[in-house]
């Protein structure tokens, strides 16, 4: 890989231009013209590299691009997205989140891990390949939505739409990322998500508190109803929640002992003293791994600015919370389960809106393309791999994995613990990119030769 | 009172003069000019109507007002304020909070209610009885502070050094209003305030909410440790709460029976269809009038854009709470038992930050100053009274009731329900107002005659 990596270096100028470039294109969900833009951008690019582009689209949703480049008796499906997270709180930024800065190797920019970095470098990979080596020695197929930051409401049915363009003998899905001491990470799956608003509405305003000794409390009554959804240990007590989950299996306990994890680096990059329940070691893993949640993710009700002392008793409040589901659980029969567990213990006046709605997926980690992954990881970074099961977040694989059958891999990529993705100061070092670069060709040329 | 009620009529403009002029000062605590202006109309309309005035000052706090007028062997010390409460949310007013407007017999503007109308009104009150009397028949003291919407925090202070010069047979409060179809509102004390924040911190940042799996959450902590506060059906759950307080005597209850109290008007213009525990009649009023609460006053965490989908594990959570008390409940014991309560669930790691402190009072409905109050009110509303044992809001009574042993009574006043205290397009009626005039001079000479 040499010559891979001499061509790499000669080129950084160019693929840190391409970088920037993705990176200071607001596509927000809720900025139109952003998305277009970018999906604009990342079509140009694909063509510049020889692929042909066709738009998968669907009413009212942002196009899926589909690149397709290379030839061979082998195909692989390629998902990345150009939409990015929304990037409130904007004062805790300490630049534009659109125009990003490099500093120090590192460059700040709302999308530069998550997951515009890995998006490029794939990109500069193929176009590095073909330079080095020649044509592509598999049928790629570049999938790139601009819905995933948005729950890929689309994508599911685009998939099924457009299954036979689609299939394929493997998928690298968004990368993993790298690790706190820079080993390559890998997972096989993800976790599901359901994601809902609860609601609950009282009173026709806002009022003095004074009434609130004989007025119901929209906010009392939402606090009781959460109550009842959890235990202090983090144990979710939504009637039967619990009743899908598939437990690790021996083998899978087992692999969780060679998986690299410094808790303590964690709890300190978390600015925690503890975990739950003061979980360590295996247990901690399992928990991490293979446990489903329920997080409040916001709550908002009545007066709010701090310090001052004004008496409202509250017409309303509102709670975010977002379920991890861990296989074989269903995120539409989770938010039934929560209805029902509402409705029985007297909250059937509190509103669910759903949002996301996502399946949990777990894949081989044994698949051709899984190996190939890992090998190649090994190869370019010079260091094991920390593979885990599933990744602990969340992504729309079950349309590939479980509609198209195809096995997954989320492959090493530019995300570290510390790119605060989803937060102010998003960031990617220069140093992961150009190696992600490299890294896409090193996983090409071993799912190319690798035994099915 | 003829001859009173004509000469109110035939002075109406001046006085509506000044009510215009008071209510066009913007004497909210953030502008301290317009506090000065306020105070110096109210000394200047003091002097004007034969008072001697003093400013009774303290450090940091708008000088209190003590204007002094007439003779006798009865004194009585009149209480109002001349600050008002914030404006905000300036655009839900329909015209501008400090160019009052009078439109259909109701004048529109920030204090108009409270407590402006009731203060114009009694000085009017005191310069038409000389005009048609002559010398006022008792020793009146008027007193007017700055600080009211901002907790009194300097009056205990100022009244415990002027005490002798404050000292007097009973207390005309702040109005107490008018109620929903035009009766005369008195009572005769207020309730208590404990008004505390709630802090719960965990990480040192947000993060990306697939570490809730393992990693404490603040906002479920806080929720656990709320939910241990209260019983569904609003019973204070907090240890040793109600331990001292006064339960309301036989002839308590009783007077409840021939208190007027419209209980669908109220759910109506509250936008409820039930009260607390499905309460109606004296089960309710008794609940209303003698039962402290613990209220949610705002909360507020994480990611709280309706609609979006943002998956955080929110790294703090702040809960405003505040607590209506009743005698002998004291605010600062009543937060000391929060913190221990608390403490002992471990909920130690929750921080409370101390706002409001106010004392409740409860005054005899039998003293000279409430049966004059009282009778006054009936003459001159030709309705029968609505008296309640005590305000269900809070005011700082304690400093003048307890420390100076003075009967007091919030007599009736201009606020109706619908006069939008503490709220947008604040409104009093020009009828209510020339009638609170005419009142003032009818508890005067009720006072100066009633048997002590």
């Amino acid at each position: 890989m040499k010559s891979v990596r001499e061509l790499i270096h000669a080129r950084s100028e160019r693929y840190m231009g391409w970088y920037l470039e993705a990176c200071s294109i607001p596509s927000l969900a809720e900025n139109a013209d952003g998305l277009d833009e970018m999906a604009e951008w990342v079509e140009s690019k694909l063509v510049s590299i020889g692929a042909s582009v066709e738009r998968l689209t669907h009413d009212g949703a942002p196009d899926v691009l589909l690149g397709q480049i290379g030839s061979g008796d082998r195909s692989v499906l390629i998902y990345n997205h150009y939409d990015v997270q929304p990037v409130d709180p904007l004062d805790l930024w300490n630049s534009k989140p659109f125009e990003p800065r490099v500093s120090d190797g590192v460059i700040y920019a709302r999308g530069a891990s998550d997951n515009k970095g890995d998006l490029v470098a794939r990109l500069a990979g193929l176009q590095i390949y073909q330079e080095v080596f020649g044509e592509l020695p598999l049928r790629i197929k570049f999938l790139v939505e601009g819905e995933e930051e948005n729950g890929s409401r689309s994508l599911a049915e685009i998939v099924s739409r457009h299954r036979s363009k689609l299939e394929a003998d493997g998928c690298i899905w968004e990368g993993a990322g790298t690790d706190h001491v820079g080993r390559p990470k890998l997972t096989f799956g993800v976790k599901g998500l359901a994601y809902v608003e609860l609601v609950c509405r009282g009173l026709s305003h806002d009022q003095h508190s004074q009434h609130a000794v004989i007025v119901p409390s929209p906010v009392w009554h939402l606090v009781e109803a959460l109550n009842t959804l959890r235990t202090r240990d983090g144990r979710v007590q939504i009637d039967g929640f619990y009743d899908d989950v598939v437990a690790p299996t021996d083998a899978d306990l087992e692999s969780l002992e060679a998986y690299p994890y410094d808790e303590e680096a964690e709890r300190g990059r978390l600015g925690v003293d503890r975990f739950i329940n003061d979980d360590s070691g295996i247990s901690l893993l399992r928990r991490l791994f293979y446990e489903p949640t329920c997080n409040i993710a916001g709550i908002i009700s009545g007066f709010t600015v701090p310090g001052a002392s004004k008496t409202v008793l509250p017409k309303e409040v509102m709670a975010k919370l977002d379920m991890r589901l861990v296989p074989n659980q269903n995120p539409v029969d989770i938010v039934d389960k929560l209805r029902r567990h509402l409705d029985k213990r007297g909250f059937d006046d509190i509103e669910i809106n759903r949002h996301q709605m996502q399946h949990p997926v777990r894949s081989p980690n044994d698949s051709p393309i899984a190996r190939a992954a890992v090998a190649a990881s090994e190869d370019v970074f010079g260091k094991s791999s920390a593979a885990g099961p599933t990744n602990i977040g969340t992504g729309p694989m079950h349309a590939i994995a479980d509609t198209l059958g195809v096995p997954m891999v989320s492959p090493a990529g530019v995300c570290r613990p510390e790119s605060n993705i989803h937060a102010p100061n998003e960031r990617a070092r220069v140093e992961d990119f150009l190696r992600i670069i490299e890294y896409t060709d090193a996983w090409i040329i071993a799912f190319a030769n690798i035994d099915l």
